[in-house]
């Protein structure tokens, strides 16, 4: 299938304007066919009106069509076959079985976000039945569920072309809980952008969806992007990117004169805090572990370990021995985009300029500027240095982790306490050294979303229970995650019927349950009918 | 007891500002004994600092302690008897009976959040549980729980001073979830914020929760209150008042380094759609109850309907011959301040030089402004008119009502879509007739937080159902009420811990369901154990 290099507009492929851009491989800094057209600003308009309309439309949201969106998006994806992948590793340099695993985890999200809408308790309904005799005055019957929030804008990140892209967690999310979405894509990867947007396209036809209820569009994030943010058709906002660019986004919904929620996954350090106990026992496999979890995928995960904790001991001379062999030994690979690898590198040259700041270990090998290519870095400070700097609690995208060493456990627990709000946050203790580190658990459970005790904490889990969210900077709203089922409650909102008929009423707080979800019926959860 | 004036810093009573401002009976426009302290910078860094190390000096939330603290400041309430009824009278003008039916569903919501925290299950536990032999990757064991976002800061409303006040939704909804609060009270009902301030005082150290745990600080909203919100302890915000002030206290949380969320309960016209049939079965019946909710309180309700949309013909005559005869006769009554009677004044000035709006009837007994009064009053406009003033659009806090008179049902969709966000919307119609205005009710769905069949919107139930909520200006937060038990879940984040130790999970995510309380395991909601 040739690209088009076309806006897609609700059914329409558009783009009138002359001027194009081109996506790059990392890999060579060669350009890549098509170009690409930025959106017109009749072609945006083109866009909210439709996802406005197509909102409008809808009555109310019907769980089954919205399931077999969903499923049809991910079939479609898996029909793009081999060249999704090998287009998608053009623009980003991610190895084929880094995609193919992306790919499954992208259509496996898509379907268990089918499976919770067509399970249906998702929606929180709520039914308190009236009480005419009651005094001083009647209860009135009410009844309370969650509905779609309104047209979604979604801003991809550019280290998950696919998981956290055009079909990724916020558009999936954002679809489940029944709301039209317009993609801002991410010029990076345009193209596999464009094969994933066709596929909605498809499959949004196939299901009988209004017209309009997925567009995507290319465009600049500094005009495009916050020109969609104030659009007053848009009610909620989803982006993974730096903080910088979330924080733009977010200031923008919130000074709008109607102000909409911003959901920005942005930065995060995610220390992994080894106590004495853990390093006594297998410094070599925490080495090992942290080592693979730091350098995977070039270090651009949000969740990559950038700071690690410890007390001054054999063991943590042990770790930085074995880890520091391991960082030499890394090859130097391509990253991103060019201005990725750029940021790793002024980032590190920071680092390696703080008084204070030691570099223990890097890549033997010199990375390739025309490769895009950077290496592995490890440094360690002292925790007075790392407590009077801002600069090193500030997150550096890429392979390199900075170790704190502590003298005391008390500075320890100082470092806990001045760390920013972390995406993650992770503890290796031998058994029962914990119970002797309460504090430091009741610290970390205030500046984290996710908690883990060993493991490393790359590899974030799709389910229900997953929190991938945490207090500012990790997140602009700390309320909520970006991965699992409760990532659809970012675009809901709660609607209450007082005193309904309940031919009016939607089908989920009708007397008979007639979509068999577990509802809180005057203050019992319960499946049975309402009497 | 004789009230001190002082500011409630934890146990401390402090007031060391010798100027002092006293509070203002409206029904005579005297000032009330005794004068009292704005807190002083040092005054508000103590409480703050208590606040700060009372959130972090609980390791986890005990929900029996939580449960004693809001059934103690229910009891401690009730124990301050007629003397809380008389001041808050003197204060506010508003009638015994008003006041001990406010003071009881004050002192109900304490002890509904009480039971709310005692069973348990509002914390959204989830459970996923490892499969060490997964192919590619073995999957963690994933638990995730709501826990207390921190310090909460509390901005009372001047039209509840019991149920909405110190002591109310707010404060009650942060304890229960686990926060302390601090309160910045509103000087308008200085005297009753005092008597429930010490109550709550007394309940904290009753209940032996943390020095600190709760603080109510006096001083300007301007300056106090926008200093407090910007204080780095503070993690939410709950406000109830106008859009102006709410919209202050939004920009300054939105504009921090770390922004936090405010939940700022603004303004709302709350329309009511009076359909042909619903006219022409019972016009008198409607007018009766119209007045009744809009003149109610003095009309000083956020639900107050303000706003009527009906179609031109006899019923809608008939509905306003009667209503205008019962406004007529509304004897002019005092409002809370004297600051709200001017608003309402220009407010229906502004009315009144509108091209195009009628005045229909006013209270035939013109209002004493000595007595800070206000007459009810009741205008029409025709449907271009409304569509075309947003003047006509902004609430007029106080018993005032527009009638919209359509001629069309286009024309009625058309001002169901001009509306803005509201916290209610109400429709009437005779039996059957909804089904023919499904629209109606899809257009109203996407602009209010509560829909009403029949009946009015003042008297908002206290109930897991309940919504007091909107799209914006009725509230700076779609997502959240803040009346019922769903309250509590703006002052809360979900944390997941991965791959735990039994011993360090908290008890709500243990394999022993020790709580009993509801938990989705494995993605079936359940009360058993985890095996």
């Amino acid at each position: 299938m040739a690209l088009h290099g076309k806006n897609i507009v609700g059914s329409s492929l558009l783009g009138a304007d002359t001027e194009t851009f081109q996506a790059i491989n990392p890999a060579t800094s060669r350009k890549l066919e098509p170009g690409f057209h930025n959106a017109t600003q009749a072609e945006l308009d083109q866009a909210l009106e439709l996802a406005d309309r197509a909102f409008g439309s809808r009555g109310s949201v019907e769980p089954a069509q919205t399931a077999a969106l969903l499923e049809r998006i991910a079939d479609e994806i898996e029909a793009l076959g081999d060249e999704l992948i090998e287009r998608c590793g053009q623009e980003t340099a991610l190895p084929p079985g880094r995609l193919t695993g992306e790919r499954a985890r992208t259509t496996g999200q898509l379907c268990l976000f089918a499976r919770v809408v067509a399970e249906g308790s998702w929606v929180d309904a709520r039914i308190d039945t009236a009480l005419p005799a009651r005094k001083p005055v009647p209860k009135p019957d009410l009844r309370r569920m969650l509905v779609p929030i309104g047209p979604v804008l979604v801003f991809p990140a550019s280290n998950f072309p696919l998981a956290f892209s055009v079909a990724g967690g916020d558009t999936a999310s954002a679809f489940a809980a029944g709301c039209p979405v317009i993609v801002k894509a991410r010029p990076q990867h345009a193209g596999t952008s464009e094969l994933v947007g066709m596929a909605i396209q498809k499959a949004v036809a196939a299901t009988d969806m209004p017209e309009g209820w997925f567009s995507m569009v290319h465009g600049p994030g500094r005009t495009t992007g916050l020109d969609l943010v104030r659009h007053p058709v848009i009610q909620a906002v989803g982006f993974t990117g730096s903080v910088a660019g979330g924080r733009a986004l977010f200031d923008a919904a919130a000074s709008r004169p109607r102000p909409i929620p911003v959901y920005a996954e942005m930065g995060s350090i995610n220390p992994v805090f080894l106590l004495p106990g853990a390093l006594a026992e297998q410094a070599e496999g925490i080495a090992a572990g942290l080592h693979q979890s730091m350098t995977l995928g070039v270090g651009q995960f949000c969740t990559q370990p950038g700071l690690v904790i410890a007390l001054e001991d054999e063991g943590l001379d042990g770790l930085l021995a074995a880890l520091g062999r391991l960082v030499r030994e890394t090859a130097p690979a391509t990253m991103l985009m060019g201005s990725i690898a750029q940021g790793y590198r002024e980032g590190t040259d920071e680092l390696e300029a703080c008084t204070g700041v030691e570099l223990l270990a890097r890549s033997s090998q010199a990375p390739d500027p025309a490769k895009t290519q950077a290496g592995a870095a490890l440094y360690a400070t002292d925790a007075a240095t790392f407590l009077a700097s801002e600069a090193l609690r500030r997150e550096v995208f890429g392979p390199a982790t900075l170790v704190v060493r502590c003298r005391t456990q008390e500075e320890v627990l100082d470092v806990a306490r001045k760390l920013e709000g972390q995406l993650t946050a992770t503890i290796h203790a031998a058994e029962g050294e914990l119970d002797q580190h309460g504090q430091l658990v009741s610290i970390l459970q205030t500046k984290a979303g996710r908690l883990l005790f060993g493991g490393f904490p790359t590899g974030v889990e799709v389910c229900p229970s997953m929190n991938h969210g945490g207090p500012y900077p990790a997140t602009s709203d700390v309320h909520f995650t970006s991965v699992g089922t409760a990532a659809i409650l970012r675009f809901a909102r709660p609607v209450c019927y007082q005193n309904f008929p309940e031919s009016q009423l939607p089908p989920e707080l009708r007397n008979e349950n007639v979509r068999d979800i577990w509802r809180l019926v005057d203050g019992m959860l319960t499946k049975e009918h309402v009497a």
